[in-house]
């Protein structure tokens, strides 16, 4: 066991036995972010006896800290009103709001009428989860772009209390638009006497309180910057994110992006019960089972042909297994250029014929292979040329397909994350055994 | 067209008409990524042509900041050595190491041979470029635990002009051992007299060299640090990695997941010519056609049954693609927890078990509507059995291999993000046609 394991072998203990004393000297030594790890692998009953007798400034940084799946809010519900607005008052506003965010409205008015200085949580909460200005803290460091570095520090130091950490102050006008950055690196090294209009920077990037987060994300990363000052649409300085908000973003989004792409629910909660996964899997499959029924239909239309030619039944499934793959590519790579901004409008079209050109290059590569193993197998050179076309059919109308339904899906202004790959294979399986087993029945059925 | 696009367009016409004064006057007022692009949007000669003639103090960042598929250091290889030598010795050590990395061994060697002070970069190479090692910078402001904060903003001065963007000081002892971190909030509203010892922090967290880029993201996000010094295994500080290396890195793996999870190879470049992406990807479709031959052969062993219950072709669709729903689900959910470190040691079993009861369960709630249809459409209850119990044990075993075969992967050392969806889903078909075609030949035939 590591040294951080035995601390939180010992703590679980302290907390079990219910010597909240010892676990408060232990607890006030720890990362929120480790203290909240704790409370989340304790029993319900203790993690919330344990939250009940905390100190509120303990206990409201590791609740924020929390995983949103471990439902931090359930717990700041389960307490009095009042004891609850004493954590929300200890807590920065983002991460305030993030957990009354989630809380049934009448809870969360019950528990706001608590907090003494709620105008700011109340207006952030007005802001799409997802946006810039929902995912802000209107607690910024603001000066005057009349002041100097020597008076600015002062503001800083009278500030900054209230603030938590930050990176960069923000220079406004007298209407509190926002005019220049000043990093505080600049700060440190500046000469008291220089007036901050001669070391600020023009910002980099701002952000309109309704951006996406995702863009938000993307701001930071390309132009390196910790921070990014949200303005409103005449220019006034609301508040900033900062980068921690956004690695959480990515991680998330990361996550979604690839339980969607499997055709899970994005929200499925990873560490969940088996019936949270049923509950959240199931709906989809039903959907998968629909489209199913179609591609079953397909076949069913063709039944006569695969009577006289059972070994078509056999190549079905290669002609379905490869459409889905090539399909599948096809889509992955469309929804990350789509995610990445990498099409620009108008451009869906070109893209759209630069995958369907892949499909039809990979479509003959494949084809020919499985046809000449059909020949080879001794069935005929003709049902090989019936495999090998449908086979490059398929394989077209894959790429095509998986590349065509996410752009559909976001001029449609639907997430394309939502085209899975069950969704795009169910489709070429579809096209596949059309193409298989319509050939067949044209060319190698007497009278066909 | 927005004044950004104005202006590119501007800049775009001035490269093209060979008027670099002008050109060069505007490019000093972008910021280098917005550089970047427009290099990166010009003819490839036009290109050249620029990165020759601009000064290096403007190229360099552009470089820096250019998109790792548009091979940056392709560029720097078409210089002269002495000119690309120029070019890196205005770059921060870790862009210089990140560009640098991606040459012929040769061509590095005679380009850094020409570089003033190499010894930080020649380093910095020694690392693996995906741990804190290869992304960290040496550039770090350090200062004696012994001074007073005064003296350590005279020497954040000193030190400022070759370090870049830095938003932490970090406080070492006599023997260059990390012993405290200064946040630079904390220097600004510091006292000049205070003793740095009474403002440092210890550090919440530090990173050996060997560490894994993931990792270091975790850590960042976990304990909110907008920079995390790398120390070696004496506690000797050698660096120190920032956030925007860090969300860079979150993004490049999300495409990565993405595209090996959809059964392309992770490094396709998302804006490569078609012919790329059909190298890119043919070699996978390959290894699926190796596996939906196993498919096909099963099938093919139960020729006889088919020829005999014809519409046994039509139900292979819904429970192959149906298997490979429900594989591919749990394949999502998996590895998304393997990479999020959720998986403690010795609980692979546990979680194989979870996935199979959900798959038991999902399997029996799809199978008996698949198992009803089919009798409801008159094809008898015997065969709505079959299809029922076959349903039902193929979304087991999907559920199962979609769950065990990136764990298993996983222990082998082997990055558990290669089993794509493909892969399970051809998995999932052999299991699915076997149980469906097998039943059928026992229950269903005479004699069977």
């Amino acid at each position: 066991m590591s040294e951080q394991e035995l601390v939180n072998e010992e703590l679980r203990r302290l907390a079990v036995s219910g010597d909240i004393g010892r676990f408060l000297v232990h607890a006030r030594k720890l990362h929120p972010s480790d203290l909240s790890d704790i409370l989340a692998g304790l029993e319900p009953d203790v993690r919330l006896k344990l939250v009940k007798t905390l100190p509120p400034e303990v206990v409201s940084e590791a609740l924020a800290e929390m995983e949103e799946e471990e439902h931090p809010e359930e717990l700041l519900a389960a307490l009095r009103p009042e004891q609850a607005a004493d954590i929300v008052e200890e807590l920065e506003d983002d991460d305030a709001v993030d957990l009354i965010a989630e809380l049934p409205p009448e809870t969360a008015a019950r528990i706001l009428s608590s907090v003494a200085d709620r105008a700011d949580i109340e207006r952030l909460l007005t802001y799409d989860e997802e946006s810039a200005g929902g995912r802000m803290t209107a607690a910024v460091v603001a000066v005057s772009q009349q002041v100097t570095a020597g008076q600015a520090i002062e503001e800083v130091r009278r500030q900054a209390e209230q603030v938590g950490e930050f990176y960069q102050v923000y220079c406004v006008d007298d209407r509190d638009r926002l005019v220049g950055i000043l990093p505080l690196q600049r700060m440190v090294v500046a000469k008291p006497e220089t007036p901050v209009r001669e070391i600020m920077e023009p910002p980099p990037a701002v952000a309109s309180p309704e951006l996406d987060q995702e863009e938000v994300a993307r701001l930071m990363a390309r132009y390196n910057v910790p921070a990014i000052p949200v303005v409103d649409h005449g220019g006034k300085l609301l508040g900033r994110i900062t980068f921690d908000d956004v690695i959480d973003v990515v991680e998330a989004e990361r996550t979604e992006d690839l339980l969607k792409f499997g055709g899970a629910a994005g929200d499925e909660h990873l560490a969940g019960e088996w019936h949270h996964a049923v509950r959240r899997r199931l709906p989809w499959l039903y959907l998968n089972l629909l489209t199913a029924f179609f591609a079953a239909a397909v076949v069913l239309v063709f039944e006569e042909t695969i009577s006289q030619i059972v070994v078509l039944a056999a190549l079905m499934p290669i002609v379905a297994g490869l459409g889905g793959s090539a399909g599948t590519q096809a889509l992955a790579v469309t929804v990350r250029r789509i995610a990445l901004g990498m099409i620009p409008t108008h451009s869906g079209f070109a893209l759209v014929g630069k995958e369907m050109l892949v499909g039809i290059i990979n479509g003959l590569a494949i084809g020919l292979v499985v046809g000449l193993v059909t020949v080879a197998t001794g069935r005929g050179w003709q049902l090989g040329a019936v495999v090998m076309l449908a086979m490059w059919g398929s394989l077209m109308v894959a790429a095509t397909v998986g590349a065509a339904v996410p752009l559909v899906l976001q001029k449609l202004g639907v997430d394309p994350a939502v085209a899975s790959s069950g969704f795009v294979s169910a489709v070429t399986d579809i096209a596949g055994f059309f193409l298989l087993l319509g050939l067949a029945a044209m060319l190698l059925l007497p009278g066909g």
